[in-house]
């Protein structure tokens, strides 16, 4: 089994679609066959929110939504594990940062973007890919789900692992694989625009029906009349039908699309029931762990503790070869 | 009692005579009255030091050039403990690098230092001063003993100290205090450059006599002839000469030079002879201490446990303000 990594970031209260798409639903294919790891990316999170009810707050959501959205016989090959759990992972980035050029982390995408923003950057912004480093490398992971936008952090893992090795002269770090699925690539969000906290342009997974409707009804579109044809190919509503209907329905709306008499607002309606048929099953399974969050606790605890012996033992292995 | 800190660099192999007068000897001074905290910088030593056998022998010379020095009772108020023990010393820097402004770490001189030898930057030389910050503010420390090129070190602890507590509108911080001793502060080294392990112009603590004469007898000097009277306030052998004798002793050099007929050459004699007359007691310390090294080790694991516990606390109590 090959080991597949992937984590929920700790700064939206609940799961958004995107990251459904992009984290946990490529997850969840890979753990039919693959051992499959999620973290909560906690210690990240602290780059944005800087308060502690927020961060409780965000936690406990995302945790409640990834739980009700894994079926329960997937749950044997998926650990979910909070970053701020594993004792060494700051220890094992620290150590990484004696081999990592300060001209590497320049480059990093994160940092530019925050500069080009002429935001005040904090350290934590700017250390980010080598945490990120040490997440990937820690657990001898074999691949990594990722957009287009992020094989970065696979580069540095691997340019990072490549020079510890070659400083010292060993081989502890497996170099990790990206996986990059082109249809989730591709989604545009509501306006179009990336998907974004401050745009306000994002759907949560349990999002409330009647929040869900306004937003759905929301998404920015062409300004054809009702006559035309439309292309469903350009439009931000259609593209989020095909991740969602089965390949018939995509057929169907596609062909009404085509033919013209068919409004934009159409179009939203059906991608409307389309994703509560989507997400009705799962919320009452939220509502039982919402109810019994302690069952959620008491897994993540017994796989806290199984993610932080791995780190360990890399760790160890670590200090061994660099003398301490 | 006040608590005061400092460390020993694990970058030399042995402590030399500025190790000495900057940080141990101060420390002896300070520990008469005052609680005193000795760290084994060994995690800042990664960011020059690649290879294990140089790290464990550096180690190992220092520990035994610290307890070879302090006396016996003098250990009552000295702690001596090692960075690397500390297991919540990297978390402590993760949470404080989210408060530090990216701008605070250009400042920093390591950086400069580095960056004007054109060297390449590691990252651990870059995040240097945020380890240092959390050295400092993680155990409650009142005073730093520092010499004036090092105030910078105080002024980011204190400043990322006073972000953490505006940020999170808390106070869980002592602001330290620096403590510059002016003497100290302006030794010249034997060439009269600053001492350095590039410029071969140190001289351990415990240097074997004949290495110990050697470089004693190489130390830049002026070129006056032996009949002209000198200046003992502008020669580099007399500012060591003011830093080991007695005061008597001084003055009868001092006026040696301004007689003259006095060749820069007796003065280093007479030098070598003090520092000899200062080591020798600690030598047969010393090597107790080679042919016992595991008293030095079960005094390290029980200090590194109480330093262990100040910072764990001090990491819970910021785990539980930022929401982690």
């Amino acid at each position: 089994m090959k080991k597949i990594l992937t984590w929920m970031k700790a700064t939206w209260e609940g799961l958004h679609l995107w990251n459904y798409l992009w984290g946990l639903k490529n997850c969840l294919d890979f753990s039919k066959w693959q051992d499959t790891y999620i973290f909560l990316a906690n210690l990240h999170s602290l780059t944005s929110i800087k308060d502690a009810e927020t961060m409780r707050k965000n936690r406990k959501a995302m945790l409640l939504d990834y739980f009700s959205l894994i079926p329960e016989d997937r749950l044997e090959n998926i650990t979910i594990y909070e970053q701020s759990k594993i004792d060494r992972i700051n220890d094992i980035t620290w150590i990484l940062s004696s081999v990592t050029p300060y001209s590497l982390m320049l480059r990093a995408h994160s940092f530019k973007d925050s500069k080009n923003k002429n935001s005040e950057i904090n350290m934590a912004v700017f250390n980010y890919p080598m945490l990120m480093t040490s997440d990937i490398i820690a657990y001898d992971i074999d691949i990594v789900p990722l957009w287009k936008d992020q094989t970065q952090h696979l580069e540095f893992a691997r340019d990072i692992a490549e020079n510890f090795h070659k400083t010292y002269d060993c081989e502890i770090f497996k170099m990790p694989y990206i996986h990059c699925d082109e249809k989730v690539m591709t989604i545009p969000w509501l306006d179009g625009r990336k998907m974004s906290k401050s745009y306000d342009n994002d759907i949560k997974v349990f999002e409330k029906k009647d929040i869900l409707k306004k937003k759905v009804m929301s998404i920015v579109t062409g300004s054809e009349t009702l006559e035309e044809a439309k292309n469903p190919d350009n439009c931000n509503v259609f593209a989020l039908i095909k991740l969602f209907a089965s390949k018939e329905k995509q057929d169907e709306i596609a062909l009404k699309y085509k033919a013209g008499n068919y409004w934009y607002w159409h179009a939203k309606l059906e991608l409307l029931e389309i994703l509560e048929n989507f997400i009705e099953p799962f919320r009452k399974r939220r509502k039982f762990f919402e109810e019994n969050f302690d069952i959620i606790e008491k897994k993540l605890d017994e796989w806290n503790i199984k993610m932080n012996k791995l780190a360990s033992e890399k760790y160890e292995k670590m200090m061994k070869i660099v003398g301490l």
